[in-house]
């Protein structure tokens, strides 16, 4: 085995789901990892977990599971982020005096927010992140090696964050396939909210206006490919994207406030046959939707913002 | 080549886009038509679909096209439902005493207004017609024989349509691989306008909203799958969902209505923290979406309206 800066012995994982359980896959495929125990609140995930060697062993959270972590040299919390409250409180006294802790938290800002509440000096070693990746599927038999491949991950370090932790989480990212990139906290919060949290949002809102209705079935069976796309975020955890939307809350109504206006300048075309403004909103949106699609590769659009 | 009621001789398709390039595409593949003439507005368009084979002659609408007309058995309307009006009242005149004519507009209300306005005694066989295809790509070079392979299509009939007409198309369509549906034009508006229209205009409202920013590169940047997805159909022709926009106004503008409704009650619910709240509307909507996905083979979700 090569020699690689990333290696570690132990690493614990709280919430062996997607994201923690492809961490740690990926991880375990470059032999990055000697260990990794799993904690988790249900055991068929657990099951699941140990079955397709994602861990080396798993405890579900009513055991003793913080024994595990004084001599952990990392700890990931991959839960709900409305969890991890709880969590770091309940583990913030049992962490090694090298453990590094990281998570995998969508909002970062409330996370760093708990992190402060709990974990006292251990805060130096906390370092926040946000891997940019997921599907519709949820659990440890979603978890694949590949998720992180080319997917961006966001560290989001703060003032207390000891910078050899930062470099520490960023490698073994890299090691995942990943891109590692640094955002200022709010910052982050605030772009995820109108890239990310904002079309979860509209897309529930579409899915379960429309179930709502008498005539639901009539809708979904003329419903197409579309349809299909659009709400395909749809599908996503109910209770991961309830945590967002409470942790992330004065980013995300900001968010709504301004997209609501946009909708209702475009109902008022629509209502006095503005066909001309019409137009010209949908090709700036076609053309900046395309332009970002050619441009993916380089992560930058072609063009620049056009002139409100 | 065996017997098939769908034979025809002449097609004159007008619009050589990838609705009426693929709708010829696919009766060529079957044999089932013998000579296509494709009327388009631009010359390197027809030129693709002369190149592809899409059409064995091509005129531009500038030129004496409405000749064609006389001895054609099936005329085809396949242009952005805004242009109908003009065209119709350019070919009224021309049609032969059997030529069956149909179009592929995506709102049926204002088209079969227009066919009343123009076509006189032709009306008996004109078919109003919807096919649920397409992609955001746009044009002949993007028609295929197979884009229309089970999929649905919905003609609706007026009392004015002759039977035999609305037969005879709905063999042609069949002829392409598609599901053929009836609906009634008014019902056809309401809910496209729920599954269709809308998700557009709530797509092109979000590209057009980050777009505008000063800083929509950053948040361009961060983008990823779910985003893609969702804002896939904003890269869709201008031109054709402005005219949709303005075609169906009342039953979009109902839509967005209820939908505004809906993401106001989400709003509220971030705004006062309600937790509960989110995770019902968010289970609901996921429920409601994962069954479409089941069962969209059968084309009925798995489960009913929920009580409201």
């Amino acid at each position: 085995m090569a020699h690689r800066e990333a290696v570690i012995g132990k690493l614990v994982v709280i919430g062996v789901g997607l994201i923690g359980g492809s961490f740690a896959l990926a991880l375990k495929a470059r032999n990055a990892v000697r260990e990794v125990v799993g904690i988790g609140r249900t055991q068929p995930n657990l099951d699941d977990a140990l079955r397709r060697g994602i861990v080396d062993r798993a405890l579900p959270l009513e055991s003793a599971w913080t024994h595990e972590l004084p001599n952990a040299d990392v700890v990931l919390f991959a839960t709900p982020v409305g969890e991890l409250d709880r969590l770091f409180a309940a583990a913030a006294a049992h962490f090694g005096p090298h453990t590094i802790v990281s998570d995998a938290g969508s909002t970062k800002q409330d996370v760093i927010a708990a992190s402060r509440a709990h974990l006292g000096a251990v805060i130096s070693r906390f370092v926040p992140a946000h891997p940019i990746a997921g599907t519709e599927h949820t659990g440890a038999k979603a978890a694949s090696a590949t998720l992180f491949r080319d997917r961006k991950v966001v560290l989001t370090p703060t003032p207390e964050t000891d910078p050899g932790a930062t470099q520490r989480v960023r490698e073994l990212w890299q090691c995942t396939g990943a891109t590692v990139r640094e955002l200022d906290a709010a910052n982050h919060d605030r772009v995820f909210a109108a890239v990310s949290h904002l079309p979860h949002v509209l897309a529930f809102a579409l899915v379960d206006e429309l179930a709502a209705r008498e005539d639901a079935r009539t809708f979904f069976d003329y419903a197409a490919s579309g349809f299909r796309d659009f709400t395909r975020i749809a599908a996503g955890s109910p209770e991961m994207w309830r945590d967002i939307a409470v942790a992330n809350r004065d980013a995300l109504l900001q968010e709504i406030a301004s997209y609501r206006e946009r909708l209702e300048a475009i109902a008022r075309m629509i209502d006095t046959n503005d066909a001309s403004g019409l137009h010209a909103t949908f090709s700036r949106a076609s053309k900046a939707r395309r332009d970002w699609d050619a441009g993916r590769e380089a992560n930058v659009p072609a063009d620049g913002p056009r002139d409100p």
